[in-house]
């Protein structure tokens, strides 16, 4: 079996995410699910109308929000977004 | 489809929000919101006339607040505010 | 005894699981299981079809996910699966 | 409108905040203020006459104290004595 | 008395366990053992037929395991099979 | 007003304080009070006869003691001892 | 009164403590106690006969540990074994 199976750049994720729909995973039980606008190689991350989610309760919708990418846990493209 | 879709470096949130209200989510439950006056690629920011929020609670007023970055969980430029 | 015994590169682990089923453990008793579709240096992974385990409890499936490698606990090739 | 607008660099605020009042809050539930003698890059703080607060409670003073950076929350000069 | 007293190098533990039994204690009283495969510089372990204990309690066998050095609180080569 | 107040290097009281009482406040309630005989730029620290108290309970007295730089909280040199 | 007075570099402690008793205190309410046999920058050590003690109690001994150095909370020679 040959050994060189493609190996998918986390970072092309986010590439491949931009201007769809991700959920955003954040320690302290937050999720921050909107369009991703950007990210950089720190997973920074920029998302536009963001819906914030505390302890499974939806907190409100921020316009525009930078997510600072040492608290991330997960980057998900949602489901029927993903091309 | 084309894969040059605009990809919005994070710190050119920060840097458009300059001299307007931004709303910080900080660790431990703790929000500042002000005019922000300086950032730099820390993430560590500066904010004039900002209220502190812990807990939910009204904490009061500092003229000016020096953030340290490696706390922040999120920046936010406040609704109606971020051009 | 000769001292040239194999020292086997953990992240060969992780190239010789592309495109098999992994086990990934994250902080905060979560566990992520799914195809290997990519990592890179810092540990990041990318999962297809990856379950959501939290607490023991199965939370749904996700088509595809990036998972912050400073979250990482372990990643295990699943049985049967390894070569 | 110009996108020229200020930057005021964080590490300025110490600058500007020498041998005056400030503020400083430290994970842990800690504050510290005292006259900013110094500081450094790794946002390491000198102070003199600190008055340590703990949980809320005044536990005294300190004639000199040297925080270490990476506990400090936030840095604010003291209302009135700022500029 | 001479100050030549001999420093192994903690790396060199690591080396010399390879192909044995080693006992792996992981932050949130976890507990890995198994037969030392390989590992790196950044303490990235690598076991073969793991036992994973939690809290004490066995949870089960790993085929091969990849453990993040950061979660890594001591490494031991089990008794009677360190050289 | 001239901007050139002086700036005391945080490491300068380290070196300052050498050979003389400190305190040292650490990560977990952890207080060690002793002479100080060394340290470094990653603010480890040697002390001598160096009295350690945890939740305020006194635990007894080391000769000599080297505390890790990343759990200091502070270091303050002693009332009456301090140049 | 002169400033050169000397500072003994940490590490130093660490090299003069090579094939003598040490405690090593560890986060999570762990010490362990045994024969330095090596060392390295990251503070990782490698003890012989190890005790460890864990929340005050006895555990059982180790014939050699390597602590990764970033658990470290202070090391210290054993009392009449310092040199």
């Amino acid at each position: 079996m040959p050994k060189t199976v493609a190996n998918t750049k986390p970072m092309d994720v986010l590439k491949n995410a931009l201007s769809r729909n991700v959920l955003i995973d954040v320690k302290g039980n937050r999720e921050y699910s909107g369009i991703l606008e950007g990210y950089d190689v720190y997973m920074n991350v920029v998302l536009q109308n963001a819906s914030e989610i505390i302890n499974g309760e939806n907190k409100g919708v921020f316009d525009r929000i930078l997510v600072r990418g040492d608290n991330v846990i997960f980057v998900s493209p949602s489901k029927g977004d993903n091309e």
